[in-house]
């Protein structure tokens, strides 16, 4: 059996050593850990920005990895440390909602319209267990009191990349806190939508999910009102589409559409249909 | 025997996840696979810069090793997914040039002078066999219509990687797109040749080859003349010289070529000899 | 036993092939060799940034953990090709200071006040072994004029993680390139030091050690006397603090410190105690 795969999700960047630094604490504690790096590009402390990276991604690897979210503006501060266990995957990150992802958006809940993206207290369903992380005597070296990414995070994915049950990690939690589910909520003409993300093709990815679509919907953004189209390819402009992650997408082929609608993430986006 | 090497040229960029996804279903395909980023921050579309950073680098990698390029602005259009073998390396992306580096020089024929690089169709020499890939049954799940970088070729190359037989995969081909060989082509004076990329020592490293120039070879480009060096460090100033890949580079050491020229990619580049 | 972590730290960035090219001419040489990225953001030739961020990261690696650093505006000079043993662990790269993280304070001595950090030579300890690479032979192909991280230090790296010994690759040095002790030498005052990065959060990271300061220490930067706090998350507003790297930082929590402060690499930074 190999050994499991690891995910980063940080705001550490690129041009400094942080990254690094957690990949060597890691394998330090799991040599034979394999790491794959979501994106170190989360703006600053964009905890509902990582969440929903990190819900588009997840699925996509096989079950038994282990996801490591690192955004962190609370370190420090005493806030808990999560080990979560769900659909056969490992979560790890500080208790600020940044590991939403791993919860059913049922448990979740829908956001107020028109609302953001808050994290609150959530009681946990019975298909996820959650732990509070309590066993500093297993790191090797005591914590920073300003980087557990690398000195709590990535150890503790270490352990359980070696074979460490999460249960034997902490005491068992039954409430957390976390976002409302990326699902823009139903209103009386649709659905209330908003851009999630912008990414690099200028593509604005929405949190209205495909599955909510009814067929002949319009979406407007930005003064645009726009039909949902199947691929870029057939698009003759500007178009709405469903895209790789499942959730609506404003694109522009061959173009930018962020820049064309002077739009971005928290943009609304309101579905008619 | 170690698991094979697989290198990834996107243009995905790295503050999505989009890598990331790529390389998570590859690897719960074949887990032993050893990812190598060439790099994912080819612009947007960028076939042909895409099929040059390939050419100046995949003879660097061992004998088995697979090379999955995704630049893909065809994604859903039906264009076919290609897997080429060639000198006992891979080659896996979509059929619309990005893969030339795989073909010989002499199939692939120069550019004439002047012109741009653009895909056309050629005619399979005997010495490299190409496979549309045919078995979609063999992937994990139905690919999407706009994220085949994922949904196929890095399963694909999950496959090839586990040691499956590209013949296993597709139907043969004996015809693709591919682009005129990286090489600028003869002309009177000398050699015409243009930047291909600015790298980001701010180098501008051009179309033509080192083993194309003459002795006493002299280099035109943005209105100044240059002699040919053989090390930054011996060059007092802007100075042109053949770089670690083999094609002739302007250079400003401690310094930077491309601006101090306000020169880059598509910037002509005549070679007196 | 696993396989041997080498880490990278380089000045290539991202965008092209280079990095890339060098994990395929080490894993060429060594297959099973894990690969962990410092950083490839290093600024260009920036030879004391590259020694700085491996010196806040290199302790955090397992023993015989090989550490390359490839900064090297000298290359196709003639300068040195190092290869330096260390507290169980290995440093390869070119003899210009940019591996001084390998040596102990005590032998580089301080900076004096006021000045920058610049390569001096340096008469190795005896705790430290040094060899100059002299086993051309050994490389897979001979080597470009332009690239050696690619050429030379990538496949010595794959030698040394393959289990080839140090001193099978070249001849004992006594003296090289070093540069002073980070470390802000002592003044009247209190501590002379300077900003030696400003990370991706708009910290600031000074070259005051921890563990010089003393209880109720001030810090003077641009203007600004601030006290030492110990966590972000207890500081209203601009505040310095000692980093999880071990040297004092000043951040603006939730904000970006070197934009408020019009401050950079190489400000001052006074510490009155």
């Amino acid at each position: 059996m190999s050994a499991p795969l690891v995910t980063l999700t940080t705001d550490f960047g690129l041009q400094d050593s942080y990254a690094g630094q957690m990949k060597g604490a890691l394998l330090a504690v799991s040599p034979e850990a394999r790491i794959v790096d979501l994106t170190h590009e989360i703006a600053p402390q964009g905890i509902s920005e990582a969440a929903f990276v990190l819900e588009t991604a997840w699925r996509f690897f096989p079950p038994g990895t282990i996801h490591v979210v690192v955004v962190d503006p609370g370190v420090g501060s005493g806030r808990r440390r999560l080990i979560i266990e769900a659909e056969g995957h490992f979560f790890v990150g500080p208790d600020n909602g940044c590991l939403s992802a791993a919860l059913p958006d049922t448990a979740r809940g829908l956001r107020p319209p028109e609302a953001g993206y808050e994290a609150r207290p959530l009681r946990l369903p019975r298909s996820v267990r959650a732990f509070a992380f309590a066993r500093e005597d297993l790191l090797p070296r005591r914590p920073s009191a300003t980087f557990e990414g690398r000195d709590v995070f990535a150890p503790v994915a270490g352990l359980l990349a070696g074979g460490t049950k999460a249960a034997e990690l902490g005491r068992r939690v039954t409430e957390l806190l976390a976002l409302p589910a990326f699902r823009g909520p139903p209103v009386p003409e649709g659905l209330d939508g908003m851009v999630m993300r912008c990414d690099r093709f200028g593509n604005l990815i929405t949190d209205i999910r495909g599955g909510d679509l009814r067929p002949g919907a319009r979406v407007l953004v930005a003064a645009e009102e726009l039909e949902v189209a199947r691929t870029y390819s057939e698009a003759p402009g500007l178009t709405a589409l469903v895209g790789s992650s499942g959730y609506l997408e404003v694109a522009l082929p061959n173009g930018n559409a962020a820049a064309a609608l002077a739009a971005g993430p928290g943009t609304p986006v309101l579905v008619k249909q």
